[in-house]
């Protein structure tokens, strides 16, 4: 549980603390807070988030609607004024002092999937509607706590909470396995196309042996960069539309059986919706549901259909053999030179080792860091939908603590890491012990490709970044480098696998360099956002 | 306009930086942004802030809920996607993939008086009314901008824009004013009670003159600290219930016509609703309507209100003599001493000057500082009412730009410090050179008084925060202290007297000391917080 302590949320602190399955954590701020907590359940499932009333909750919003964007269960948990005293309408701290006690509940409804205050005589029911609401849905939850209630007992629970998603119809299951299987048999060039969900609701496993039965190649969406090994030889690589690599392209937009997970055709996810391919070739498998062409079978679990399709279908081979698609591993680095992005991304790849944790921020960190080959058992966390700007920093607060045994690399930008920079002090407070590649490019880089590239909006304040860990924690080891060169990073990176310490990296790198296609990304989302300024040129 | 880049909004900036009336001071982050478009509204009218849609304006949106509480108007400008991508609910960053675009404008919906996104056809229109209502009701309002209506051009708008309240009823004014001024004739105790609206609508001024003329006393809530000059001979200090000292709570509790200026009785205002007096006797005086005990008059404007009674009340003098309840001048500090809250705040006492703003961030600082006989021309700058900690440091950013010539004084705890502590880049960035006390007392010293003293949620991580000006701002100068005793306080502070830069002194003082009478306060907030837990004690 992540958060910041405030008067009305102070008892529940003290109540929860000792109850020993649960370990607060406490942040320098509530947005930082709401990130930790999603960096922690993208780990280990679940999540909590305890802030205080108004000002508290509302701070962490932007992190809370970010874990709903991204599907990641977070419970919110805000200390709230008694419940008389809202009942009242009293003008308190912490509100607009006009007697509304709602507004919170109303902003909280737009980016949570349920929501409660927290009363006596429904407690315990409500406390068990919204958590199921959270595992099931995996998406944040909101529970609103009155100070006052935090003394009020309740009966035991006799009962376990009921975390099985509602039955199935099983005439509706069998139909559309019965469908999707036909159609697999007669497909020539069935494929899958992962999002994210594939990852929250653990059917990556699933979705690989269906694959290997049936020989299907494997094609990910930027959601799920990661999910399916690299190496496994199904595994083609990223979808993105026109800029997708041929090998791709033509699996997903020549498929005849199009097997989506969770697909959301984003921006992001499409090169900016250049996707193209037939809607009449695709199974679309939601959480509780699936469309197979333009017919819908509702009642049926991702997870039942895909249990079904891996009995019901029939062995296959395709007829064309797969092409790999990934990236040749990178040249090992040269022993000296400037760094430049693809330098750097270079030196980055042959760093990985298997089981390594991947946090990428927005910009050039995501765009360099989704082109890499991950090694086996590699987690890679990124928000690819939200895009927030410093997310990735408290983030990984929360992946070194879901997961301490793991090896944790961060690769954020100067501009993300001012965002929320200060959670650097309880990643050192709590001696965790991630390797954080500053990547300093002296601003905004990825929006001065976009508009602006001299324009002063996209300047920030120069830091002396690799003084921080010694500021945030002073008492504290870190092993902190600045590395120009290809030598220095070599060296630097060196000294972290010796370290028994976090490892702090500033790599600067130039400030209009780009990785991979981002140039050309960005040139398209100026051409999106404003059309009359650069279609015109 | 303070804020934050983000690709929706690039062309905007790009548009509104040369227009050459308007100049964009970039933030580390949004909410520091809407706390520094507060603090610069506070001193000169009006500020706006930029964000971009989702994960920007909702980080904002904290900020912006604390200038709505304490009425501040504040001009929120988001850039949106496209109006076309909207409207065809296109799957697009920054938003939660779903097609839902109405979700940001329900959260501000509850946060700020007016909103809208603008079209073309509607564009003149709409903005104009937004702004209006930001101006007349002294609140934020939002403007969303769709990225692809930068370029659209609409006709030149020849009406100058209209910021005068809507008429007032001639008949209902009249009756009020002689409604009033019967009771002010008969009253032997009149008294006014100001909050913060009557600095918010420029009537500070009228209402002492109203008080001149007709030898009423003023006293204050504590979101009017300053308002009236505390050395002005009918300033009587500042009510806080049954908290008040004597002469002020028999001015307000027997008064027998209390005028009451946007009177909002808050749980801080009241020493925790501990106010005593009779609702029979109250002039309750809001921006367009009056009521005048149990009678209400719709469309009378508070200035034009109190402009009658200046010229109908009769003119009159008050019984009994006021006695002055100022507190006395504090003592000059000892020459030597370790520092307490106590001898820390009647240090600064002897510090002030004519015309210094002074911010004092919520907590102990809040406490200390309320407390201070401001001498004349002081701006006081705080949350009583959001009290959302951290708030200050970004809030001194926007009151040195609003008032450069000024001498700004912040105070603000370590924990909230925490909060916001990267803007402290900006400040230094832009050259401002604002004294900065940082009161480290070790951790959340307000909420250790009102439970958990020793418990670790109430720990923060020490931090070495004199390094920070020069991790910050390497490149700029600011003088730098840390004073644990008097003696280097003194020292410190005559050095800044001499110091053409920002100057940042860390006063260190004990965990649990308490300014005034803090501890009370904590302890009654315990009980109302937590009464199963604290009553029963």
């Amino acid at each position: 549980m992540f958060g910041v302590p405030g008067d009305f949320n102070l008892w529940f602190l003290e109540r929860a603390a000792p109850v020993g399955q649960v370990e607060f954590v406490g942040c320098c701020n509530e947005l930082n807070a709401a990130c930790a907590a999603d960096g922690y359940a993208r780990l280990n499932g679940i999540a909590a988030l305890a802030t205080t009333y108004g000002v508290g909750e509302l701070a962490a919003l932007s992190g809370v609607a970010g874990a709903y964007a991204e599907r990641v269960p977070v419970v919110c948990i805000t200390g709230a004024p008694p419940l008389s005293a809202m009942k009242n309408g009293a003008l308190l701290h912490h509100s607009l002092a006009d007697g509304n006690f709602d507004n919170m509940l109303a902003c909280y409804k737009e980016f949570t999937v349920a929501q409660t205050r927290i009363e006596p005589k429904t407690a315990a029911l409500e406390i068990d509607r919204v958590l199921r609401a959270c595992w099931l849905e995996k998406r944040p939850v909101y529970i609103q706590l009155p100070s006052d209630l935090i003394a009020c007992e309740i009966a035991d629970i006799e009962a376990p909470l009921e975390l099985d998603l509602p039955a199935d119809s099983a005439a509706h299951l069998a139909r559309a396995i019965a469908s999707i299987a036909a159609r697999l048999a007669r497909a020539e060039r069935p494929a899958f196309l992962l999002d994210a969900d594939a990852d929250r609701f653990g059917l990556t496993d699933l979705i690989i042996r269906l694959a290997e039965a049936n020989d299907i190649p494997i094609v990910s969406l930027a959601p799920a960069r990661g999910h399916v090994p690299d190496a496994h030889p199904l595994s083609l690589g990223t979808y993105r539309g026109a800029a997708s690599i041929p090998t791709v392209k033509e699996a997903v937009e020549t498929s005849d059986c199009l097997l989506c997970i969770g697909a959301r055709l984003t921006d992001l996810s499409t090169g900016l919706f250049t996707q193209n391919f037939d809607k009449a070739f695709i199974v679309d498998v939601q959480p509780t549901m699936v469309m197979v062409g333009d017919v819908s079978y509702d009642r049926v679990s991702s997870r039942a259909l895909l249990m079904g399709l891996l009995e019901a279908a029939p062995r296959r081979r395709q007829s064309a053999p797969h092409l790999r698609s990934i990236a040749a591993p990178a040249r090992p680095p040269q022993a000296s030179g400037s760094l430049t992005q693809a330098t750097f991304w270079s030196f980055i790849q042959g760093l990985l080792q298997p089981g390594d944790v991947l946090l990428a921020d927005a910009g050039t960190s995501l765009f360099g860091a989704a082109a890499l080959t991950l090694p086996r058992d590699t987690t890679f966390i990124s928000q690819p939908i939200w895009g927030s700007i410093g997310y990735t920093l408290p983030a990984v607060l929360g992946s070194c603590l879901a997961a301490p045994d793991r090896r944790h690399l961060l690769f954020i930008g100067d501009g993300a890491f001012q965002m929320t920079a200060q959670e650097l002090s309880t990643i050192l407070r709590l001696d965790l012990k991630p390797i954080i590649f500053l990547v300093n490019n002296d601003g905004y880089t990825i929006e001065r490709l976009i508009a602006g590239p001299e324009s002063a909006y996209n300047d920030i304040q120069p830091w002396r970044y690799s003084q921080m860990p010694a500021v945030f924690a002073p008492a504290k080891p870190a092993l902190v480098r600045v590395a120009k060169t290809q030598e220095q990073l070599a060296d630097a990176v060196a000294a972290a696998a010796g370290a028994n310490s976090a490892t702090f990296i500033e790599v600067l790198l130039p400030r209009m360099d780009a990785p991979g296609d981002l140039a050309k990304f960005a040139r398209r989302a100026a051409e999106f956002d404003f059309p009359q300024i650069f279609n015109a040129a």
